[in-house]
C-alpha cells in the first residue's frame, strides 16, 4: 500500500458535459469542499475550447489520446492531441506520475445513475467500490479491465491511479441539478476514503466484496449494408441500464417496425445505453456481466 | 372554412433533432403512410448541414430565419438564412402561400411529452386540438399566440397554417423509440383530422373544448452581474413540465446551494424546462397559464 499524495480532479474533458466543468468552477471559488488533510488536491479543465464552442471535442476525442505511444509522437498536432501533451506534462508523465490518482468527471445520455468506472482490481480500487457502495444506495460499479491501465488511452491512466465518474442521465449542454447532486457526492466520497486509505488504520468497516458490472462487449446500431442507420435502441431497453438482458429480449426496433432480439449466450447487462456521443460509430450500448469481486487487502 | 389541397411536413428543421429527420427517410420510402385522399402531402428536409455537421445549426437558427422583413432583405446570406429563402420559395412565399398546411417536427430536451403548439385559435387549429386530446391520452396543446401568425419567424408561418409538433424528452443527436413513436402517431392522427376536415361532414364527434397552456413569459436561469451562470432549474421542477408551479415554490438552485423561488402571482405551468439549445440565451424555461379554449366551428 502507498500512500496517495497528490489528487487531481479533471472536469471538462469533453466539453459539452457540463457537470464537471460547473462543479470545478465552484471547488475553485470553495477550495476547502475539495481539501483533505493526508493529500493535496488540485483540479484540471480538460477541454476549454470544446467547452467555448459547446461540443465534445474540436478534433478528436481527448479521452482517447492518452496511449504512451501518441503522447510521445510528435506528428499528432490538433487541439484535443495538443492538450494530451500538455496534461500529460502538468500531471503525469504516464509511467512515471507526479500524480497519484486521478479522478475524471464524465455525464452520459444514458440513464445510468451515479457510476464508477474502475479500470483494473486492486487494493485501492476495490475497497473504494465497496466504501462507495456503502455511503451511496445509488451507486454502480462498471470494471473495465480488459486493457492494462499502462495500455490505455485515457486520460485518467496518466497518473498511477485513475478512476472515471460517469453520471446520468443528462442530455448534452445541461446541467441537472440531480446529476450534479450526485457527481458532488461521489467524488466527495472518493476524497474521504483516499483520506482514510491514508490513514495508519487504513480502511475499515467495508464490505468483504461488492457487486460490479464487468464490461463484456459493445453492440451496434442496426445498420444495412451501406452503413446507414436502420433501427434504434428497443423502448424496452432505453433507459434501462444495468437491468438484465437474455436471450431473445427485443434489444432493438428497425424503423419499418421489425423487432430485433439479443441472441447471446449469457445474461447481460446493458450500459451506456443510446448515448449521444457515440452515434458517432453507431454503437448501441455497452453489455456487461454482473460479477461479486472480492476485496483486496 | 378552405379545403386545404397542400401539406408538406418538415424534418430537421433543426439537424441535431433526430425524430423527425428518421421520420421523414422513413416516409420517403413508404409514401402510402402519409397520403390522405384529399390532399397532396410532401416532405421537406430543413437544414441538411446541420444534421451533416450533428447540430442544431450552422450560422443561425432557422426557425427564427421567416419573418417577411428577413425573407426579402437580400443582405442575409448565410446558411440558414439562404435556406430559409430557399423553404420560402419551395413551399411558400409566406402571404400567398401555395402549401395550406405546414407540420414542422421537432424534438426537445423537456419532459414535455408529445405537444402540439399552435400558434393563433381558429377553426381548423382548435377543432384539431381537441380531436388530438380525444385520440392521444399523453398529448398537450401548447399555445403561443402572443405574435400573429403573419409576424412570425416561425418556419410554418409560410403556409397559410402552421403546427409544430414538438416532443420529448430527448437528448440532442439521439433517437428513443419512444419519442419517435409519439410523433409519428401524432403526425398521423393529424393528417387523418385535415381529411375529415377537408370533408363535407368536416369533424365531428369531438369536444366542445379543450385545455391548452398559453405562453406568458420565459424565465432566465440564475446569472450574475457579469452574465455568468450561477445557478440551474430546482430539482423540483426538472422534468415537471406542465406542472403547476405556485408563489413560493423553488424554482432555480445556485450553486452555492441556495434556494430561489418563484414570486409571480399566478398559476404557471413551466415548460421547455432545461432545454439544451436554450442555453445560448441562458433561457431555464417558458411559462404558462392553464386555459380551457373552446373549439370554434
Amino acid at each position: 500500500m502507498s500512500k496517495i499524495n497528490n489528487v487531481a480532479i479533471v472536469g471538462g474533458t469533453h466539453g459539452n458535459e457540463f457537470t464537471g466543468i460547473y462543479l470545478l468552477k465552484k471547488w475553485r471559488e470553495s477550495p476547502d469542499i475539495i481539501k483533505r488533510s493526508s493529500f493535496s488536491t488540485e483540479t484540471v479543465f480538460g477541454n476549454p475550447n470544446g467547452f467555448r464552442d459547446n461540443k465534445r471535442y474540436l478534433d478528436c476525442d481527448l479521452n482517447r489520446q492518452f496511449a504512451q505511444e501518441d503522447l510521445a509522437n510528435p506528428e499528432l498536432m490538433n487541439y484535443e492531441q495538443s492538450r494530451a501533451k500538455a496534461i500529460n506534462t502538468q500531471l503525469g508523465p504516464k509511467g512515471n506520475s507526479r500524480t497519484d490518482l486521478i479522478i475524471d468527471l464524465h455525464n452520459t445520455t444514458s440513464n445510468m445513475g451515479p457510476s464508477l468506472i474502475i479500470l483494473q482490481l486492486d487494493d485501492f480500487n476495490t475497497q473504494l467500490a465497496a466504501y462507495l457502495m456503502q455511503k451511496m444506495d445509488d451507486a454502480v460499479i462498471v470494471l473495465e479491465d480488459q486493457v492494462d491501465m499502462k495500455e490505455h488511452y485515457f486520460l485518467c491512466s496518466v497518473a498511477t491511479r485513475g478512476l472515471i465518474v460517469e453520471i446520468g442521465p443528462q442530455p448534452q449542454s445541461v446541467i441537472r441539478q440531480d446529476v450534479m447532486d450526485w457527481m458532488e457526492e461521489m467524488t466527495l466520497h472518493i476524497l474521504d476514503f483516499t483520506n482514510k486509505y491514508n490513514s495508519e488504520a487504513g480502511v475499515t468497516d467495508i464490505p468483504s466484496s461488492f457487486t460490479a458490472y464487468r464490461y463484456e462487449e459493445t453492440l451496434k446500431l442496426p445498420l444495412d449494408e451501406k452503413g446507414n442507420r436502420v433501427g434504434m435502441v428497443h423502448k424496452n431497453v432505453q433507459d434501462a441500464d444495468f437491468n438484465v438482458l437474455r436471450k431473445g429480449d427485443p434489444i432493438f426496433t428497425l424503423f419499418n417496425g421489425e423487432e430485433v432480439t439479443w441472441e447471446g449466450d449469457y445474461e447481460a447487462y446493458p450500459h451506456f445505453i443510446n448515448e449521444a456521443a457515440y452515434y458517432d460509430n453507431n454503437l448501441a450500448m455497452s453489455l456487461a456481466k454482473k460479477v461479486e469481486i472480492d476485496v483486496i487487502r
